[in-house]
């Protein structure tokens, strides 16, 4: 019947993509089921989520400020968006199973306590009263906890499995700080040192564990060690000794317990994928099976088959779904067993690069014209290899060309010949090859030329027209200009195939790059927001124009000599989200994180440095190293 | 007879050390390679190589200046034993042998070049001009090229495989700072923006390439974005879209082709060594064997495998010798086939731990005292966990007294008692186990506690004399027993099993570790000699006390007025080796490197840039990357 074919492409599509969800097997349920996973309302339900993370620009304190009953009513939306998602989950799955799974629990919590939050913020705000929108570190917690999230939560969950072991190293690490700070402290401390700015040097057991804790991030270094290096030569081994036990070994360790463990997990999850995705199948294939035979065993027919392939990948061409049947079905006996049935999935996963030799459109319009002589020698030229090398000359060319004073009007009309070469290459290539074949999925470079030349073209265009009409450039849109114009050189390096090779890999992880995007971002968000609460108005950034004397320490009198406000970080601060993503970009690249941590612990107390400090921690031990496994796992599976 | 024996013995033993020596099987070369391997020589050898390194402490510019006559006298005689041991080294080994292997021809091009070098400087120096001792940087290549330096030349040749696969990603990594360069000069030449020093901002292109070089090490983070940020919030995220590519992803890369290229050589190597090792074994089993029966197999008796190895390996015990014989002689018939023979060169390499349960000295003196109540009491509480409890809490009470002010008397005097604590510990110790058992090869925290308990004794007495004497404490001695005080607070973490686990990794893979510092040596000693002959005497470092203005500038107006000075880095310098080595340190570590490099480029051309460029793509890239892999594999391996 219709609901059991239903039922079965159900759940070849469940074991095709890998999810997890135990849904109800009603009819109804799965029709809910089959909406439920519809893209429009998964794209919807990502673009809330977006919504809701981006209230944080409009929020107190907002890059573009917007009335609290304005942010507040586009969160209750985005939070009856998540309920509804939520109850629709709760109709297709198991009662006890959607209350045992602590995903469902978590954004119903969350979703309950922002509610709680804005009540009490409302009211408080109401009454003004000075009130803090805490729930908004929850926000992008849904992003972890929505159905979708799978590979967030992997992420999320290889992390927790590691952290046993990273915090017995981490101990040890500490350990070892204590140690050599004790060390420093007697060593250093009595000698009457002074830093550079005339402080005495090494004196408080406090500060000189921060400053070694600093120094395994190599961000202090020389400089914490000039003034005992300069007072006695000697004094230079115990920083070396230092930088070599806590900064390579201790680091190394790190990266090796991170990477070590990624890989069990790892190994761990693909077996349960593998496993799981096995268990639907056979489902799948109990639903759909007959007996053709007394006796005989259970087989699913190709008319069966068809119908569900169908369903599951309704734009599959005849011809592919051909092909799949017959790789199923090797013996042609009309009908496949449990063993070739539960192979579908990873069959329909795979893509097959279709070499068509379809004719070009323009043969089959004046096939006389386009198989002439003269038609057939340029096909020829344009597929040969000198072809590709003067247009890599080209691009040399123009390297030159935009390196020297666009001012000249000679360099500056040159633009024009360039941009007609490069059209004339992409004319010249889809005249040669199958338009589709040239634009197919996996041709990254004929997409990237072709876009970067076409958006080349109209912003030359448009910058020329606003030029002549009103003898005024947009700085916008020459700045566009310029970019483009750069981006294009990059073409250069497919054609030697040693980049090639490279590039490719890293194109291929890209997409796993975008999860790890994605945890960082959660992370990010975080510390975004207690860091806001925390230091929002503390520093300010005076325009370069401002003739403020507040302008030399910040607006913040406290600031007023530090380094933070001589290295002129005013701008680096946490008055805004953007301002503070960018802040925490800086203290994930970890230079000069000391004097920026020291900046906001001068401006509010010295315990504001524990917060940069577990940001250290969980951003660049913890998530760098797993994003360095990762990049090397990948490398060694690719390369 | 006796060669037979010498010669198989010199195969087992070249196949237990993995020897991969071509020597000469005549009996004269047997007895000659037999003394070549001979432990003194080796020190000696080593001793000669230490010194010969050494002179450059010495020859200018010096840390203690000495005449030249006197460093060439030293070197002339290093040079002679160097030949001396070449010359042994050539009648061991086959003549066409010998000069078929690349390492006998460069130490001949070292040592010839070495004299030549000496003669000329001698002449020039003779007649009073300037002359450049070149050959020096050769010195550290002997390590290498010694028959002895197998691992480090295992290291060379790793690198040397891995740097194709380096070269071109470093190309790519080229090309993407080439043209972000070419893309910030287009966007922010043109803005009139300024540094912080007034200085215009992203003007010209090479020095853009530098800073973004910079950049990817991190060091001038955030201030290279600073001027950019300020003027406008976008221009940030090219600098993080820059530091995701090249800081993250890139550096990434070249851990992961590093990596990936170890991994695969290193597994090359063993497979090699593996099949070496059998060959020698099959050689020496091929000299002593042996036809029991007409027509069988050959073997080799038990008298002659005895007399084997009591020569190869004199010091082992009758017991052990009986062992390993039963081991291979699993049958019981007298005599070893070739299998059994084969696997001799391992059974001597794995150490047997003999838990031996030999009586304590003491009870074998006075039995009756050892076997009474209260010594059997005292030997239940020693061994029980409270012990160790006790005693990790007086490290705690010590840790807490040491961090306090050592002026106090009272506290000053807690240290006799702490002190007496520790040794009473160790002689409860000794009481209980058996000596011999007690220091055993691997019980190193029982070497560690005693070794440090003691030489702080030492120490404490000495500065107590010294004080009551003479009222006069020394600084450097006082120095010692602080440092000594600290280090027994290190014994806690072997309290925690899970603490021990990482020590005993890291300590398993401390002998490894050397030959990477003899790898680093290698590259630093060459550094050092070029920059200084490049840098010597460009920067003069002044005592704090020094009142003479040049102070302020490093002795160099040049500098007056840089980062350089200003951070005060003036004994940063190449004046001798110490110096320089301490520099390279600084420069490994990378953070302010471009401060460093700027303030040598300064003094002297802009070029000399490319040297610090040079050292960071040699020593952080390539050496400090093999570092990180070797410690993870290790880690894998063992943890
Ligand atoms: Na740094």
């Amino acid at each position: 019947s219709e609901e059991d074919f239903n039922l079965a492409a159900i759940y070849v599509s469940d074991a095709q993509y890998n999810r997890n969800v135990y849904f109800d097997t009603s009819p109804q349920a799965v029709r809910l089921y089959m909406l439920y996973n519809h893209w429009a309302l998964k794209v919807l339900l990502y673009f809330f989520m977006l919504v809701n993370l981006s209230l944080a620009i409009f929020e107190d304190p907002a890059v573009y400020p917007l009335p609290i009953w304005a942010t507040m009513l586009v969160e209750i939306l985005c939070l009856l968006i998540f309920t509804i998602r939520v109850i629709h989950y709760a109709k297709v799955i198991l009662r006890d199973k959607f209350w045992k799974d602590p995903k469902n629990i978590c954004i119903i919590v969350i979703l309950t306590l922002t509610l709680v939050d804005m009540i009490i913020y409302g009211a408080l705000k109401a009454a003004n009263y000075y009130g803090v929108r805490w729930s908004r570190v929850l926000r992008p917690l849904l992003l972890v906890n929505v159905t979708e999230g799978r590979q967030l939560r992997r992420a999320f969950r290889s992390i927790r499995n590691a952290l046993p072991q990273i915090f017995y190293v981490f101990l040890l690490f500490m350990f070892s700080i204590l140690i050599f700070a004790l060390m420093a402290l007697k060593l250093l401390g009595k000698r009457g040192l002074t830093n550079i700015n005339g402080t005495p040097y090494f004196t408080s057991y406090l500060e000189i564990m921060f400053d070694l804790y600093v120094l395994v991030t190599t961000a202090n270094s020389p400089d914490v060690m000039m003034p005992a290096y300069n007072a006695n030569f000697f004094f230079a081994v115990f920083f070396i000794v230092y930088i070599l036990i806590n900064t390579y070994i201790f680091m190394s360790v790190f990266l090796a317990v991170v990477y070590n463990n990624y890989k069990k997990y790892l190994k761990e999850e693909v077996r349960q994928l593998v496993r799981a995705k096995r268990h639907k199948m056979v489902r799948a294939f109990g639903v759909l099976q007959e007996q053709r035979e007394e006796g005989g065993e259970p087989v699913v027919t190709q008319a069966s088959w068809n119908q569900l392939v169908r369903l599951v990948q309704p734009n599959l061409s005849n011809a592919h779904r051909e092909l799949l049947w017959s790789v199923s079905d090797d013996k042609n006996q009309g009908a496949i067993g449990k063993v070739a049935f539960v192979q579908l999935a990873d069959l329909l996963n795979i893509e097959i690069i279709t070499i068509k030799s379809r004719p070009h459109p323009l043969q089959s319009l004046c096939p006389s014209l386009y198989q002439s002589a003269p038609s057939k020698l340029l096909c020829q030229l344009v597929q040969h290899r000198a072809f590709v090398m003067v247009y890599d000359l080209i691009i040399l060319v123009n390297a030159v060309f935009i390196g020297l004073d666009e001012e000249n009007p000679m360099i500056a009309n040159s633009e024009w010949v360039f941009l007609a070469l490069y059209i004339l290459e992409i004319l010249l290539k889809l005249y040669v090859f199958e338009p589709r074949v040239f634009f197919s999925k996996h041709s990254f470079w004929n997409w990237f030329d072709t876009v970067i030349v076409i958006s080349a073209l109209v912003a030359t265009i448009v910058n020329s027209v606003m030029k002549s009409s009103s003898h005024f450039s947009s700085r916008q849109i020459l700045d566009i200009v310029f970019i483009l114009r750069v981006l294009r050189l990059i073409r250069v390096v497919d054609s030697i195939k040693r980049f090639r090779t490279i590039i490719n890999t890293l194109i291929r992880i890209g997409p796993a790059i975008l999860t790890f995007g994605q945890l960082i971002i959660v992370v990010y968000y975080i510390f975004a927001m207690v860091g806001m609460e925390l230091f929002k108005g503390k520093v300010t950034f005076y325009e370069q124009s401002s003739t403020d004397p507040a302008k030399a320490y910040c607006g913040n009198p406290l600031l007023n000599g530090t380094d933070f406000a001589k290295l002129n970080y005013c701008k680096n601060n946490f008055n805004d989200v953007v301002s503070s993503f960018i802040l925490l970009v800086e203290l994930t690249v970890v230079n000069q994180w000391h004097v920026l941590s020291s900046g906001f612990a001068t401006v509010t107390h010295i315990s504001a440095r524990i917060f940069f400090v577990l940001f250290h921690f969980i951003v660049v031990i913890v998530i760098l190293n797993i994003f360095v496994a990762f990049v090397l796992e990948a490398f060694f599976v690719e390369y």
